[in-house]
């Protein structure tokens, strides 16, 4: 018997048409599935919203969220297409608000509408199908000839079909000629009861730091309503502490009862306050560390637990766990003094 | 003759030894020197700085440009040793204020300090040195193998030793066994006085836009004494204008004085707010596009303009330019309605 299939369609580029605003999402999930050709799924289409992915927020999330909790048991699988400037985004707080999901849920869209001739759309959406027929239950992303675990993957690429990477894990599976090949890790389990929880708190941000940035701008965008920072610090997570005391501020905000998150603004490999001085002093200080995560799956993480009302330490304890398989927590992770 | 090679030195990793506090620099420059053996240069050290580059800030760009300025005419070339973290912000800088620099300089680090035995310290700094005696004059950064123009430099990995790559652009040289192999590209040609100008305004903010991000932050910076701001923008560059409206918020600030630069937070590939909706109200409202800029060239460059006295109109004007290197402008950048 075929596998049932639900395509949520949301916009995006797959879904695009030429207009004289420039691209803008017109087509339809059927009008998706119509480009095609015959698939080997029993497929259901809904059209749940109809925007440029830069368009999607907070609200948005719930909405798919609460689309995926209400069918997950009359499906086996679901393609969410998406446009690709946030999807990587949502894919990570999809995880959050729907932890131990019990069917695959597979987000994927294109650099390219599906109605122009080299479209990357038909490899793309078939891809996501496949997954959602074959892979286990999870949120994963699918483009490019790669399925990625949804809060591990980030876009890289503007231009090119590669657009998006498995930043710190390998790919879930990749195509060959064998058809989906999976790779060995093992991904995190779900054993227990699905929940939906949408409850989360916008009211973050995500800040680069630079040399010469002014610890000032925090306290600023603090005032304005902002209850939690993700810092995307240098290197291993260091940050500056002469003159523009950036390790001061962050020991301030949090004996004020806001988190600081301290990631890196290297794309690759995991940040390690225990290893400089710069980083310790900033550990010390109470600061966060979000180790391997992508920057989507911090700040996503962040929202989530402000939320769900916690405070500094119970989002420090968060961020100490490996919720959704989105970081990696090495015993060792705590400070040494060696 | 031997070429005659300057190595200023400020700290970073390279010099760095284990400490109670965790790493911490303290090696001289003459103590780097002294871990390479004999090379065929005639190398003169001055100690500078002995920073983590974390730590490393508009004023030390300042001091290090100033030593490079004085000592141009009395090298062949200059090697200047750095942290890795901030290296790339210091390479970006240093190429707008030493315009025309008439040697090459070349910065270089280490992921690991050069007192252990598997650190790839002497391999950098060897290249640093054969770098300043053979590339033509350009500010460049050197690491692992491969030389690349230092405003087109980002630190992309935390723990290996391919820590910088070169975006958007091929690196200027790599190491074979044939010597530095130089690749073709057209490098701009230095043909003027070299200049030094370090007025810089560090009063900039670099935000990462993400879903749910309330653009009240934006206006909170510019009263705390923001002067100009850099979005890492989604994808080619589109921002959201639904309930939270970022392309409002842009037109609002740059009317008030503020220049709003638009970059892509995907490290790889172009920005092009042209070609959707949500960009091209973006830049319908004034953003100005940092094409295929690195965010590290981004946010110096808009230091440095800021620093020269300049408004909006100007700013734009100078992010209309390839000034040293940074970034590819296309004839056909304007906007199009097609």
């Amino acid at each position: 018997m075929q596998k049932k299939i639900l395509l949520l369609s949301t916009g995006g580029t797959i879904a695009s048409v030429v207009s004289d605003a420039g691209l803008v999402p017109k087509e339809s999930g059927e009008q998706l599935i119509n480009m095609l050709g015959e698939l080997p799924y029993d497929i259901t289409v809904e059209d749940i919203l109809q925007l440029d992915s830069s368009n999607i927020q907070p609200e948005e999330w719930k909405l798919i969220a609460e689309k995926i909790f209400e069918n997950r048991n009359k499906y086996d699988g679901i393609v969410v297409s998406h446009g690709t400037d946030t999807m990587a985004y949502t894919a990570s707080m999809l995880a959050f608000m729907l932890q131990n999901i019990n069917i695959p849920v597979v987000l994927t869209g294109s650099q390219v509408p599906i109605n122009v001739v080299l479209s990357d759309a038909p490899d793309n959406l078939r891809l996501a199908f496949a997954a959602a027929a074959s892979c286990c239950p999870n949120i994963y992303l699918a483009f490019d000839r790669k399925v990625m675990l949804g809060c591990r993957s980030v876009k890289v690429r503007t231009i090119n079909f590669d657009a998006f990477e498995s930043v710190n894990v390998p790919p879930v599976a990749k195509v060959t000629s064998d058809g989906l090949v999976f790779s060995e890790q093992n991904l995190p389990k779900n054993t227990k009861e699905c929940t939906l929880n949408t409850e989360i708190n916008p009211h973050v941000s995500l800040v680069k730091l630079f040399p010469g940035f002014d610890p000032k701008l925090l306290f600023a965008m603090v005032e304005s309503g902002c209850k939690g920072i993700v810092i995307e610090a240098y290197g291993l997570g260091g940050m500056n502490y002469i003159r523009r005391n950036m390790v001061g501020a962050v020991g301030e905000l949090i004996r004020y009862g806001i988190p600081v998150i301290a990631s890196s603004q290297c794309l690759y490999e995991r940040s390690d306050l225990t290893k400089y001085e710069v980083g310790r002093e900033a550990l010390l200080e109470g600061a966060i560390s979000a180790r391997d995560m992508t920057s989507e799956s911090a700040i996503t993480k962040l929202m989530w637990g402000l939320g769900q009302g916690w405070d500094v330490h119970q989002i420090a304890e968060f961020f100490n766990t490996d919720v959704v398989g989105e970081v990696t927590i090495e015993k060792d992770d705590t400070l040494r003094v060696d």
